[in-house]
């Protein structure tokens, strides 16, 4: 049976992205969210009912979406009817924490999504992951309005896909973070890392990760990592600097 | 007077992308490589005279270019006559090494120049220094030649910059090396990662990039944390992993 009408539990990034992907496709019947403003917010942009009351839900949705942070998934699941059916939207979570439900699964954007900016939607994986073969169709084919990428895993691949993302995304991001503070100190625009930026990725795509590395670790430029050394006055930030120093050092090594 | 003739000393990534760059507009004289098949083959590029002798440059160049790695810079420089123009492209090195030079300076490249994948050199900034405001004008000029973005900054600055690229591009790039390991152990294609990547780049200069972080370290998800921490088995790491979370929480605070 198809999905045709669903609620959204959440008022976070997710929540944002996947109401405005799916309001042309599907009913959003209700929006809920601890804070009523926040819920209305939403609930304006889909035309649908707001609620802070979990109790308040629309009981004849095909189906809920749970994208509340990781922390409170539990506790909201135990607010639900174990009569309908619900996803999770999270990388790292069990399933087997929607167990009492009968039919339960997973909907993973592998995407970094901001409420300020609302990424190329058709483009971003979803990884679904269901209960049954028949949710497991049904949840592929309701992706389809949001994604031409959507692919099924179990748990422990989705797992292991969210963790490489943790890296790739979180992990890049707080380097961009701290590059831009030390040129924010220098006077210099961060937008000169732009074009090195674009190419560092492009690259990493086509040459693969490992072969694109360079800088003075690769090339063990013992003078520039001193003189780095000397620059960074942060001690953890001295101490990140040398242990990843030395891994893409292993890492340089291991790829001969 | 305008820089015409050059001789490039060194086969690197930054010779060859020099040129390439360079060949349709100035006189690439002699090339250097203390590996005469690679002089060869980078003059057969540029129809320029290849050398394994540092004593054989052509002596009546404008310019000579030193791209060699940084601990060969100090052995090269001593080898070349005192009278001629020398620039290197280093991002991390001193003035003063080419203190007994008349005409020095710097013409650095901020990018990741790898030999197989030669980046669009137009978007490209150069960072140029000069030990006089002459010279100084001429390397502005010459690098018109290759890109539309030079700019001239001092030691200081130059240096930082150079920090904050190495944060920027190769310590993401062994964060993607290392993605690249789960997704290859997982039987999973490193493409996955790509839309999120592009996204992550294009949000960190649109948004900038203390506003762009997400995930389990800036949610504060431990359960999620734990799961990392279990599913890393190399103990540097998961080291790594626990440090930068740390870094990302207090990032997350002070922007607070």
């Amino acid at each position: 049976m198809a999905i045709k009408s669903v609620n959204i539990i959440g008022s976070g990034n997710v929540a944002h992205y996947l109401i405005h992907a799916l309001s042309q496709h599907v009913r959003i019947q209700t929006i809920y969210s601890k804070d009523f403003n926040r819920a209305k917010t939403l609930a304006e942009i889909a035309k649908s009912i707001p609620v802070n009351d979990l109790g308040l839900l629309n009981s004849g949705s095909d189906l809920n979406i749970v994208c509340v942070k990781d922390d409170s998934i539990e506790n909201t699941l135990k607010q639900l009817s174990k009569l309908s059916s619900v996803v999770l939207t999270s990388g790292a979570i069990e399933m087997d924490v929607m167990s009492e439900f009968k039919t339960h699964g997973i909907l993973y954007p592998l995407q970094s999504i901001s409420k300020d900016r609302i990424a190329k939607l058709k483009d971003v994986p979803f990884l679904i992951e269901a209960n049954s073969s028949e949710f497991e169709s049904e949840l592929l084919q309701f992706s389809n309005y949001f994604s031409v990428k959507s692919i099924v895993v179990n748990s422990s691949i989705r797992k292991r896909i969210h963790l490489s993302a943790v890296f790739a995304n979180n992990f890049s991001n707080f380097f961009l973070t701290e590059a831009k503070r030390i040129l924010d100190d220098a006077g210099v625009d961060f937008k000169i890392l732009q074009p090195l930026m674009i190419e560092t990725i492009a690259k990493a795509f086509e040459l693969g990760p490992e072969k694109s590395q360079t800088g003075p670790a690769k090339r063990g430029d013992q003078k520039t990592i001193t003189l780095h050394e000397r620059l960074l006055m942060n001690e953890k930030l001295k101490d990140l600097y040398l242990l990843i120093t030395e891994l893409i050092q292993e890492q340089s090594n291991e790829a001969k």
